[in-house]
């Protein structure tokens, strides 16, 4: 396999995990182009030194060895490179890296939209949270070709610690990042419900908080999350329709592999039950808000 | 509050946690009595340095300043300090740290049946597995008197890392345990709803397992608890039943608090169905067998 060649990557999607993966890249040495709807995020890695900022990527798509995409969801990643038009201005043999958390199926609709054009598919979500994306530490659990993982590896090396490379096939990537994604979402779920039985209690949160994470009932979600409940912190690092999202996901698979997940299920329920209760768009640890019944730091009933 | 004159303890119930705090308290210099029904833990801690074992505590109650209880549930306790006929020898104002997973009621009811003997409780739960206990590294999370706390000082510092003091009112220690344990019961019936999709799935169940271990889906518990299911290891380093036990413990507390669980209560209905299943001495990691349709390592269907 030769060295990657590609010197130049367009960063599509500007959010704490894009953003953080942008800077990484620039960071690196490469060439990065930078593409947000919001211009704030625009002026941001423009500050940052980005080689150009722009809310559609087709005026420099003709620059870009290779895309990396971190937006919110399929509809958005299809929007960005097959409504728009990406796909059919990228030169032939770009390497795309999707790293939106999508199902197996979007995954696989997608590649074939890309061969289509010549271009050639990562299927790549990331873990890690906008910290480890700012620092270049994300988690990437990637499938796909040889030769996508080659071509791909400076966007690789300059955002990850640590890149599995799950199978070739296309849509492994997006089935490991839906599991990782069920535990997460359990995890936020099950510390809300935690937290809150403290609080019926008449526990001091800031205690329960301390006891868990010294303990075996600790989970990085827990720890990360909960925090913010203890603070009675909402502003959203990341929000609960994020976790309606993903966890609808989680059932898709569920349904598609005729497969139970009794926790998952429930899960969802909650999250779903908080967005529609208005929390949608605060921190996902505010999911702890459909308990009633008790009193949170920060929050009037 | 004078210095603690604690020179000699009896830890009575010799499993993993009680066995790894009785070695840690003779490493710590203290005279140990150990009590347990099984002879061949009487006797690795006879050769540990034992002062006596017994199979009742009553033959050295006289010589005894603290009693440290670890068996597995209140019923226990009860029939250890009261059947038994052991609170009535001990000498008064002996320190009886109960450690055992109980329900707030039940450890109020201990603490009025100790009263009645002129003992002095501390509702004193503990987490942290095996490898901890035998380290003199468990987290406990205590609720009773200064002076209780004062005169168990030299077995809290032996056996813990991390000594919470949740309160005067005895109950709070029991009731954060239980909080705790909520999470510790989730976190594994998640972690095996996770590795049972992955099967499903046809991921391989290792690099799914090195994927979460090295991301935000991450928990203690799914860390230690899932490497047995990679390894197709159902030895028991702790049962099934524990967590039947646990989570109805974690049930009564919101039934008392008249709070809804949600994820408690099915991962309750997840840990039940393995019990009946035939798992229920198998190690808790085998609540993931209540899954059909999945081909996992070790297991035979």
């Amino acid at each position: 396999m030769n060295k990657s060649t590609v010197k130049s990557v367009g960063v599509i999607g500007l959010g704490s995990m894009g953003m953080g993966a942008a800077k990484s890249c620039i960071r690196a040495g490469l060439d990065v182009y930078g593409v947000d709807l919001n211009p704030a995020a625009l002026e941001a890695l423009g500050n940052a030194g980005a080689k150009a900022v722009a809310t559609d990527a087709n005026q420099f798509a003709k620059e870009l060895d290779a895309v990396l995409l971190l937006v919110i969801n399929a509809k958005q990643v299809k929007s960005v490179l097959f409504d728009s038009g990406l796909a059919a201005n990228l030169k032939p043999q770009t390497a795309v890296m999707v790293s939106a958390t999508i199902s197996a199926q979007d995954a696989k609709e997608i590649e074939a939209g890309l061969k289509a054009h010549d271009l050639i598919m990562l299927d790549a979500p990331v873990s890690g949270g906008a910290v480890k994306a700012e620092a270049g530490e994300m988690t990437i659990m990637a499938s796909g070709s040889l030769l996508a993982f080659d071509l791909l590896k400076p966007v690789l090396d300059a955002t990850a610690a640590k890149v599995y490379n799950i199978g070739e096939e296309i849509g492994l990537g997006a089935t490991v990042k839906i599991i990782h994604q069920l535990l997460a979402g359990v995890h936020i779920a099950a510390g809300a419900e935690a937290m809150a039985l403290a609080a019926r209690a008449n526990i001091p949160l800031d205690l329960m908080y301390d006891v868990v994470t010294n303990a075996a009932g600790n989970s990085w979600m827990f720890e990360n999350r909960m925090k913010h409940v203890v603070d009675g912190d909402y502003s959203p690092k990341s929000m609960v329709d994020i976790f309606v999202k993903d966890l609808n996901l989680v059932a898709d698979t569920a349904q598609d592999l005729r497969f139970p997940l009794p926790l998952a299920s429930t899960a969802l329920n909650m999250f779903t039950s908080a967005s529609n209760a208005g929390y949608g768009k605060e921190d996902d640890s505010a999911v702890i808000k459909v308990f009633d019944g008790i009193e949170l730091p920060g929050v009037e009933k």
